[in-house]
C-alpha cells in the first residue's frame, strides 16, 4: 500500500467517515486511495470555502470530524475563512493539505508557497508529513488532535511523495481525550456564590448548551433566580419546545453594555467574558460591569454539562427546570412579506428535529423570536464573523444528519461567498431548504456606517453597500446550480413554498423579497 | 481630517487611482473618507477573491497598483489566492485590509485573527499602523513598495482606530524606484556566450515580454539564431501580428524536457530556470539538461528590455527582428465546436489589442494556436496556479483599459470559484466577454490521475473530476448576476455570438458546449 491508501485506512479507522473535498494534481493519490477503502464517503465541493464550510457543519452535528482534501496553499488559502468561523466554533475538522513532493519544494514552483504559514492562525494543529511511512501515524495523531476537547482544526499536510510511495500499514486509532472534570473547587465556588445574593448570569457556550446542559443551567435558575445566557454567536445551541430557553447575549456594544448592567456576577461555562464584536469610537469593548466578579466555572477544554449538573446539586435545585419553552406555533401570517412574518412561517412549519443554519444577519431577529416556542431544533450560528458560512454549513449538517430537516437562513450580501455549496447539495440529494433574504445590500453595514460615526456618507461610500445594480437573482442561480428555486413576495406564497419544502426531501432555494 | 481621510489623500496623491473593495465594519471610515477626496474610482466585488484578482488584472494592465480594500483576516484569506497568482505574476498591489481597533485586539473578538500571519506568505511588505499621525506616511510607503521593480504585494493593516482619530495630513508621494541597471559584464557575458556556437534559448519574463523587449530579442535571434522562449504561464505576453512570436515552454514535465532537450545554454531574463509545474514519480522536476550553462543577464528587478537591447548591439544584431508574425486571421470554422475552431472564431474576430484573460487550462490550446497571428494583443495568463483567476482578472484588466475589449477563456471549473465577479462587469459596465468553456469537468486531472501513476481509478476517485451531476448552467448563472449570457453548440453559433459581442460593449457570457 502506498502513503496515502495508509492515511485513509488510517482515517477510517480513526472514526473518520466523511472527505469534503477539492483535490488538485498533488492530492491525485489520496484521491485514488478512496477507492480502495471501504467507509470513506466523498464529497465534492466546487470551492474550498464551501468545502470547509461543510467540514464544519458536519462536526458541529456528528461531534466529530471529518476530513477536507484541499490542494496547496491557494486551496487552503481559500477555505481559510470558514476555517476561521471552525476555530470559534471549536469543530474537530481533519484539515489535509496537499503539498508538492518533498523533493519538488526546492525549485519554488508557481503553485508553492508557505502552507504551514497559511495554516497556523487557524489551526490548533499542524504537521506536515515528511515520509511515507509516517503518514499513518500523522493521519491517527491528526484525528487525536482536532478531537481534542473542545475541538480543534489539525491541519495535515501531505506531499504529494509521501501519498505516492510505499507505506507499511495504517496506524492505530488513537484513545480520545474526554473533556476534563471540573474540580471540585470551582462547582463549590459557583454553588457558593449563587447563594451570596448578588444578581448572577451564567453564560453557557459549547456542549453545554445542548439539552443536557441546558436542564442543569434550567435547574439553578429555578433555585437561585440567575439568568441562563449564551453568546450572540454559539458554534451550536439546543431550542424549542422542551428546551430551557436562553437568554441570547444581543449583537451591539451599547445592547450588551444594557443587557449586562445589572449583572454583579457572571459565571462562565465553556465561555469567555462579553466583548463587542467590534470597536466603536467612544463605546465599551468590555461589556460585563466593571464591578462584577468574573468566576470560571468551566473552561472550554472541561465538563461544562457535568459541571452545571453538580452546582445544580450543590445547591440543592429542583428536579424541574425553569423557563421551559411550551411548544407554541405561531399563526400563519397574511399580506406583507418581511422578516418576522417569514420567521412566524418558518416556526409554523419547522418540523421536529429540524437544524437551522443561520447567516441571515440583519433579516434573522424575527426568525429567531419566531421560533422560540417552535418544535425543538438545532440552530447554528456564524462563530467567526466571517460571512459565507451558512450554506456550507447547512450542507455539512445535512451530511451528518440525513434524517433531519436542515433550513439555511441568510442573507443575500453572504450568501454570495460560497454560492457553490448549492451544487454539492443538487450533487448529493441533500435535504436543505436555503431561505434567502434578499435586502439587495449590505444592510448591516448601513447601520454600522452611522454607528461607527462616518457621517453623512456620500455616494460612493453607500454605493459600497449597496447590491441593487444590477439586482442579483437567486432562482436563476440556484436552478444554474441544479437546485429548485423560487421567488416569493407575499407571506402566502412564502408560506405555500416553505410548507412545500418542509413535506417534500431535497435541496429547495427560496429567495424572499423584502 | 481623520487617518482615513490623510491615508486615501496620500494614495491618490501616489498615483492610486482604483480601490477594488468588499468593506466591512471596521472599513467604514476608510469607505467614508472616499466621498471626501477627489480621483479615487471605488468598484465593489461580492466576494474577495474577485477583489484581489481584478487588482491584479489591473495592475498588470496599468503597470501601477490598485488599492484594495477588504475585511480583517478572513476578508484577507478570501483574497489570499489571487494573491498568491499576483505574487507570481509580480504585479503591484497596495493590499489594504482592516483590522480591529489598536487597543480591541487583547479581547480576542470573534473576527480576530492573525492578519499579519495571513498576509506574509502572499506579501513582499507588510505593515499594521499603529496611529492615525502615521497612516497616512504608511500609506507612501506601501506604494513605494508595491511599485519596487518588478512589483509586488505591498499590504497595510489598517486598525480601526488609526482610520477613524484624527490625523495631520496626507503624505508625499515617495519617489519610485527604477528598474536597475543590467550590469555590463552580464551584457558581456551573454554577449560572448551567444557568439560561441552553443545552441541557445533565452528565456524571457516580466516586462521584456512587450513589444519593445521582444524585438530586442528577435534582433539577437536574427543575429544569433538563439531561441527565445517564455514560460508556460507569463503574467502578461505582447503576442500577434507585428510581434516576434515567441515559443512558450509547455506544461507537462517530459513536453519541457523534450522542448528544452538541445539546449547547450539558457540565458535568463527575468525569469528561473524552468521546472515542472507539479512533481510526478520517476519524471524530473528540473527540465533543463544537466549539461547546460545557465546565464543570469538580467533578473527580475532589473530591466530586461535594456539588458535584451544592450545585447543585441554588442553582437551587431540586425535592425529586423526574426519570426515577427504577419496578420492571417483564420477562416471561420463550420460545423462541430471544439477548443480548436472555438480559437478558429476567436482568432478570426478578435479586435486590435484585446486583452486576453487565459484561464482555458486544456481548453485553451486551440485559442493560443489559432490566436499566433491575430490582431495584436495581450495575453494574460494563470500565473501561480491558483485557478479561479481568469475572470477577475478580466475584470481588473477592463476597468485598467476602458478602450480595449477583453476576452475572458475559461474552463468551467475554475470560473465556479470566482463567478462573482461577473456581477461586478455588469455594475461597472465593462467591456469582457467571457467564454465560459463547458467540458463539465476538471479535465486536467483526468490526465493528471494516470499521469501520477494512480492506477484503474474507481468510481470515486473519477467522481472527484467530474462536474456533469448537476449539470452546471452557465447561461442561468450570468444572467442571475445580471450579464447577457448565452450558450452556443456549434461553430455557427459561436461565430455569431462571438462577433456580436466583439461589435459591442458591456459584459457578455457565451457558454461554449465542449
Amino acid at each position: 500500500m502506498n502513503g496515502a491508501e495508509s492515511l485513509v485506512r488510517t482515517l477510517v479507522g480513526s472514526g473518520v467517515e466523511v472527505c469534503f473535498s477539492n483535490p488538485g494534481t498533488s492530492e491525485m493519490h489520496f484521491v485514488a486511495a478512496l477507492d480502495k477503502v471501504e467507509g470513506m464517503r466523498a464529497i465534492l465541493g466546487l470551492f474550498e470555502g464551501a468545502v470547509t464550510g461543510m467540514a464544519d457543519g458536519y462536526g458541529r452535528m456528528a461531534e466529530k470530524p471529518a476530513a477536507t482534501l484541499l490542494h496547496l496553499g491557494p486551496g487552503l488559502a481559500n477555505g481559510l475563512a470558514n476555517l476561521h468561523n471552525a476555530r470559534r466554533a471549536q469543530t474537530p475538522i481533519v484539515n489535509i493539505v496537499g503539498d508538492h513532493a518533498t523533493y519538488h519544494a526546492q525549485y519554488d514552483a508557481p503553485l508553492a508557497s508557505d502552507i504551514v504559514g497559511f495554516a497556523r492562525p487557524v489551526s490548533g494543529w499542524v504537521h506536515s508529513s515528511t515520509s511515507p511511512k509516517t503518514v499513518a501515524a500523522d493521519g491517527a495523531r491528526a484525528v487525536h488532535a482536532a478531537m481534542q476537547p473542545p475541538g480543534q482544526i489539525a491541519t495535515l499536510i501531505l506531499p504529494a511523495d509521501t501519498a505516492w510511495l510505499d507505506a507499511e500499514h495504517p496506524a492505530p486509532k488513537l484513545p480520545l481525550t474526554a473533556p476534563a472534570e471540573v474540580s471540585s473547587s470551582a462547582v463549590d465556588a459557583a454553588a457558593k456564590a449563587l447563594k451570596n445574593g448578588k444578581k448572577t448570569a451564567i453564560l453557557v457556550r459549547g456542549q453545554a448548551l445542548k439539552e443536557q446542559g441546558l436542564a442543569a443551567a434550567g435547574r439553578i435558575a429555578a433555585a437561585s433566580g440567575a439568568r441562563i445566557m449564551c453568546d450572540t454567536f454559539a458554534p451550536r445551541l439546543q431550542r424549542g419546545a422542551g428546551r430551557v430557553v436562553i437568554e441570547r447575549i444581543p449583537y451591539f456594544a451599547e445592547q450588551m453594555v444594557e443587557t449586562l448592567a445589572s449583572v454583579e456576577q457572571l459565571i462562565l461555562v465553556g465561555s469567555k467574558p462579553p466583548v463587542s464584536f467590534f470597536a466603536y469610537p467612544g463605546k465599551p469593548s468590555w461589556c460585563t460591569p466593571e464591578s462584577a466578579d468574573i468566576i470560571y466555572l468551566a473552561h472550554p477544554h472541561e465538563d461544562g454539562t457535568a459541571a452545571l449538573e453538580a452546582v445544580a446539586s450543590a445547591i440543592a435545585a429542583p428536579k424541574e427546570p425553569a423557563n421551559v419553552a411550551p411548544l407554541q406555533k405561531p399563526d400563519l401570517p397574511k399580506g406583507a412579506l418581511d422578516q418576522f412574518t417569514a420567521g412566524q412561517i418558518i416556526a409554523h412549519y419547522l418540523p421536529d428535529g429540524a437544524i437551522i443554519s443561520d447567516e441571515a444577519a440583519t433579516s434573522g431577529i424575527g426568525s429567531m423570536i419566531a421560533t422560540t416556542n417552535a418544535a425543538p431544533h438545532d440552530h447554528l450560528s456564524l462563530t467567526g464573523g466571517a460571512i459565507g458560512q451558512g450554506l456550507p454549513l447547512a450542507t455539512g449538517a445535512a451530511v451528518a444528519c440525513p434524517d433531519r430537516k436542515v433550513v439555511c437562513l441568510h442573507g443575500d450580501g453572504g450568501a454570495m461567498y460560497t454560492l457553490q455549496s448549492l451544487w454539492t447539495q443538487a450533487r448529493e440529494k441533500l435535504d436543505v431548504t436555503n431561505i434567502i433574504f434578499a435586502n439587495r445590500s449590505y444592510a448591516i453595514l448601513n447601520i454600522e456606517l452611522m454607528r461607527v460615526g462616518a457621517e453623512n456618507p456620500g455616494p460612493k461610500a453607500l454605493s459600497m453597500l449597496d447590491l441593487h445594480n444590477p439586482e442579483l437573482n437567486w432562482v436563476q442561480l440556484g436552478q444554474g446550480m441544479g437546485v429548485e428555486s423560487t421567488r416569493v413576495e407575499t407571506a402566502e406564497e412564502f408560506a405555500e413554498a416553505f410548507s412545500s419544502a418542509m413535506k417534500q426531501k431535497g435541496p429547495r432555494l427560496i429567495e424572499v423579497m423584502l
